[in-house]
């Protein structure tokens, strides 16, 4: 190994997820420091300054200026509160995704957790009642396979979802910015047919980005042009669905549930802040809602396979190479 | 449509199930008679004995017999209640599947459960506690999809189960009499080799009928072999599993779950004898046992495909063609 030894800072409690077993991912000549999110302690702020790496999801104007970095590694897909005009001209802002498998899995655990009513069923035969047995008609239950999943926007997330629901058998509806054609796929609309899109599933799953464009996009008329027995899906942001749509909708049932994961308000992040509630909005005394606090991407896989990412661009950037997902520069 | 009209019996409860709508799914000039389990209604007997075909699970010699089928066809897998040699020489013996997506759901919906705590996440947002919020390291949750699952027996319900869980990325053993190579399966063992296949899985799932090679083959030491955080499920028959060895090992946490749908007792199925606990251990006093009923093939898709099945066959009964799915005779 003869690159040049690469000083690398894991700013923060985030980064600090990402850290455990790094070592073994990258050349053993680099130097790790694990800084603190104020890089208040001695010497946390030379370190800072003086680093060739940053892995950290914060830069703002109030914190020491990264000056020396050539690689700004965010180890999430979210970069909002990395302000790129502070970072140095020599250095590349770059994200992590591998979240799409964790966030698949949660959507298929959701969906299928409204067709098979394994929770009733066992406490019900604890107590020797035998509901759901096979041979009634009282006792049919529904089949996910069957119905048609609606695809609001087609990402990473979205593609890992329709790969899942298509081996059960269900029907891949799409609703995107730009056209889709994709084996997967069975039907596709762009965003000014979004009424019959919505019309067309048993369950739209919104895995979008918050943008200018899709706050709100999910409008009372969107959710109005649902099936009153489809059930809304949120792991993109809370506000692409729009808040008070989509409790109004809840409360008059007006259609079959919902399922959210991104909400409208989240604790400050500290460990004297952890009872928060996610809305304005009554939610918690709606029995038509699964409510979940942003969990969706967040499994050992996740971790590991950003890991991985951060770990190839540190090797690249060891050896000159082009950086994957590289979001903003060099300038 | 030149062939002769058939006259079709749906026998008992159990046949009943299959019987909504199906007139559709046939030529019209057949004529459908419905029947009850006992056939001591006026008229009953007469018309299961002069039936072309008679669509039911149970033939015994407390019957009457019916003596100019030329179908009978069990709505279900299973035939053990119908006695072949009471059939008359022209009569073939025919049954259905269709469960096995079902089925797959099931399993599926379960495994999964085991990875996203949807349920206590949910209780725990409402009270606005954000317990599984992404970025803390408590907060982890595994992934599915990076795990192996065992499959004992490789017939249309494991099958159904591996399409599906390797759209997740699982990996894919079985374990089976005769040996497996299969575009789905990663590794494969026959019987003998029952120990180092039970040992290389995080889930294992038996889909084995109950035969006198299969009674209790899972047994106290091939449970022994499993990984301890391991889970096992039952989607076959019970007695596959040995009664004992299941609830022992349960009891002293040897392996890490069960999910168990079925059983050594059954409800006597009339509307009076509704409760009976599933087997003379108290699996019902474990906290690491999912007890369901008996339910995990029972959808409106299973009805509708096995619905298809009869109504296939008896077309092919009109046109004199070849029966599908034929377990028995002519003689």
């Amino acid at each position: 190994m003869n690159t040049a030894p690469l000083n690398i800072v894991f700013h923060g409690q985030n980064a600090a997820n990402f850290r455990q077993g790094f070592e073994a991912l990258i050349a053993p000549h680099h130097r790790i420091s694990d800084l603190s999110d104020g890089l208040d302690q001695p010497g946390e702020r030379t370190l800072y300054e003086n680093a060739d790496v940053v892995i950290g999801i914060q830069l703002n104007s109030a914190m020491p200026q990264p000056l020396k970095a050539r690689l700004f590694h965010a180890p999430a897909a979210g970069t909002d509160a990395i302000a790129t005009a502070l970072l140095p001209a020599q250095c590349v802002l770059a994200n992590c995704f591998g979240h799409e498998r964790a966030i698949a899995e949660y959507v298929m655990a959701a969906l299928l957790m409204r067709h098979v009513p394994l929770t009733r069923a066992d406490q019900d035969l604890r107590q020797g009642r035998w509901t759901f047995w096979a041979g009634r008609p009282s006792a049919l239950r529904s089949e996910m396979g069957t119905q048609t999943l609606g695809l609001l926007g087609f990402g990473h997330i979205a593609q890992a979802v329709a790969h899942r629901a298509k081996s059960f058998g269900m029907r891949i509806h799409v609703a995107n910015r730009s056209p889709i054609s994709h084996p997967l796929v069975d039907q596709s609309w762009t965003l000014d047919g979004l009424q019959a899109f919505m019309a067309s599933a048993d369950a739209v799953v919104v895995s979008l980005p918050l943008t200018d464009n899709t706050a709100g996009l999910v409008n009372a008329r969107a959710i109005a042009a649902m099936r009153p027995d489809a059930v809304l899906m949120n792991v993109g942001r809370g506000a692409v669905i729009e808040e008070k749509a989509l409790y109004d909708a809840l409360m008059a049932r007006q259609i079959g549930g919902a399922v959210i994961d991104t909400w409208y308000q989240y604790p400050t992040p500290t460990p004297t802040h952890k009872t928060c509630t996610p809305s304005k909005f009554d939610f918690a005394a709606l029995d038509n809602v699964l409510m979940t606090p942003h969990m969706s991407g967040w499994t050992a896989g996740t971790v590991r396979r950003r890991q991985e990412t951060l770990a190839e661009n540190i090797a690249r950037l060891s050896r000159g190479e082009a950086l994957a997902n590289v979001l903003h520069g060099p300038r």
